[in-house]
């Protein structure tokens, strides 16, 4: 048992070693107290949560410092998909046991990414666990007054646009994982390295926030799986959908595996950890998304449109035969 | 594997099942939605987060309704030490496995905590998980611009007074464990239940809220233990203090097995899970405090003085001596 000091235990000199550099924010008060202030200055404050497991959504390998920026970043692109600034967020962090060679790298990568995404570390809980480590964030943006992009206000006709590419992280989960993925790419380092890396840290798209809340009628984060999360926005809005298969933006080396029968594009739409914003787009106005999108530096792609009714959304393939997907997304039950 | 439904996941079911009751505010919408609203309505919002894990904070066989007590009430005291109304909450659930015996009572518990303290629902996260449950809350509270209540703004002469009563929680987890209380309390199951009760379903202090805003110099919650939640806020306002141990309440239960020897004042002062409200009054103004705890009818007893000086809070006993305490508080590294 340590001789008792003025209050500094084992978690306290842990935060003010690894966290209270983060709390850059006036209102986290350098995190001696119990509580945090967040000014809403007018906007309307954006608050979402989401958290990882060790096991689940990233590997007891990986990277300390890459966790803790996908721990952020899926919580960020939560916030750039709703059409909000990033204003700051909350950590709840469970360990077995604190590691200096593990809460280093970590804090070090959260800090780093909280200064690059401009959102700054309020408060938080560290805890100890028997169990896997968690990390749970609840992340806080900001929109101009009655902004905030919905999932429920989309209708038939618009257009359905995705950033980036979709089914990478899926397959470099594989990878890590040494399913047939790794095999299938054999000695190319730079493909499988741009996998793993797509899996384990995540682009919110922060940078297309205003070009959302300008233009798309709705829009949501893929996180589940591309075929799960187009059902969810369209069930929100009861409306239903055609994509295009063909035209789901691939990688160079998704394309490669799919040209090369490694992987069906099943698997692609229906894999997880994409972390891109799938929003629709009012036809006339789809034009001007894209041309703000460029100016932001996100490519985005046209994959299908809105159409009425109340089906499951259909990806057609090449021959506009439906594909049969026999599951939409991950679910954790 | 099931049959595709339009986006109706397990995990989805679940929230709307259990949670999505709860989501009364309309800034929850429905939890439909990957984001909430938060209106701050021209105050400050006071953010806090708190987690607790099972076989940590509470125990496998606690009855679930009273987890999810807990949960929430363990983050509303801290709004009310600082000050704080509350205005709503996010949570992160995470389960290995949804089990409806479970979730059943945990949401009931949870809405109506909920309806009882006003703070609504407004989103949250369900994972899997193949460790211990987690629940991790961020509550939202509110107060009038630049009147939050902090830690490091007491000063030497300021009175220290203490609601309700300490250690009965920590005697209530001691039987929960078959330890040396249980045996002491024999037959007594009133007394028995009270002190579990203490352990799983914290009071926080809400209805003081206003009177700690009002007169209060500097406060916290005593979550981890009074002498070393007393240090922190000691040392977070660079003052020490020194406490009568006898002046600190106590439930004629707890009161009982001090005197029969089961328990020293220093288990007393250095168990957690308090949850009552530790706070520094302005001398001439401890007398209007008091009054208005009264109305609000919460329990406070004056315990001691901030002193000059940056030593460890000093405990005296009946004879004026300093008690010795070996572990000031609960710490989880």
């Amino acid at each position: 048992m340590a001789p008792p000091e003025a209050g500094a235990s084992g978690e306290d000199s842990l935060i003010a070693r690894y966290f209270r550099p983060l709390a850059t924010d006036p209102g986290a008060f350098n995190l001696i107290d119990d509580a945090a202030i967040l000014q809403a200055s007018g906007d309307d404050l954006v608050v979402t949560t989401d958290a990882i497991v060790e096991g689940v959504h990233f590997l007891p390998d990986d990277p300390p410092d890459s966790i803790a920026r996908k721990a952020l970043r899926v919580n960020l692109s939560d916030l750039a998909a709703k059409g909000a600034s990033a204003a700051g967020f909350v950590m709840t962090l469970a360990l077995r046991s604190p590691e200096d060679a593990w809460l280093e790298p970590f804090a070090r990568g959260l800090g780093e990414d909280a200064k690059l995404f401009g959102c700054a570390l309020l408060g938080g809980d560290t805890v100890s666990t028997p169990g896997p480590a968690m990390i749970s964030i609840t992340a806080f943006g900001r929109v101009p007054p009655g902004e905030m992009v919905h999932r429920h206000t989309m209708g038939a006709g618009d257009r359905i646009l995705v950033t980036g590419t979709i089914g990478d992280a899926m397959l470099g989960l594989d990878i890590l994982k040494g399913g047939a993925v790794a095999a299938a790419l054999g000695n190319d380092a730079a493909a499988r390295a741009m996998l793993i890396q797509r899996y384990r840290i995540p682009q919110p798209r922060l940078g297309l926030a205003k070009a959302v809340r300008d233009f798309a009628s709705a829009a949501m984060d893929v996180s589940d799986g591309l075929a799960g999360d187009l059902a969810k926005l369209c069930a929100a809005s009861h409306v239903s959908a055609v994509i295009d298969a063909r035209s789901i933006p691939l990688s160079p080396a998704a394309e490669a595996l799919l040209t090369r029968g490694t992987i069906g594009v099943e698997s692609i739409v229906a894999g997880g950890d994409d972390y891109e914003i799938l929003c629709a787009i009012p036809e006339h106005r789809v034009e001007a998304f894209v041309h703000a999108a460029g100016l932001a530096g996100v490519p985005v792609t046209a994959i299908g449109t809105v159409m009425a009714g109340s089906s499951v959304p259909r990806f057609l393939d090449a021959q506009g035969g439906e594909l049969s997907l026999s599951r939409l997304s991950y679910s954790h039950f």
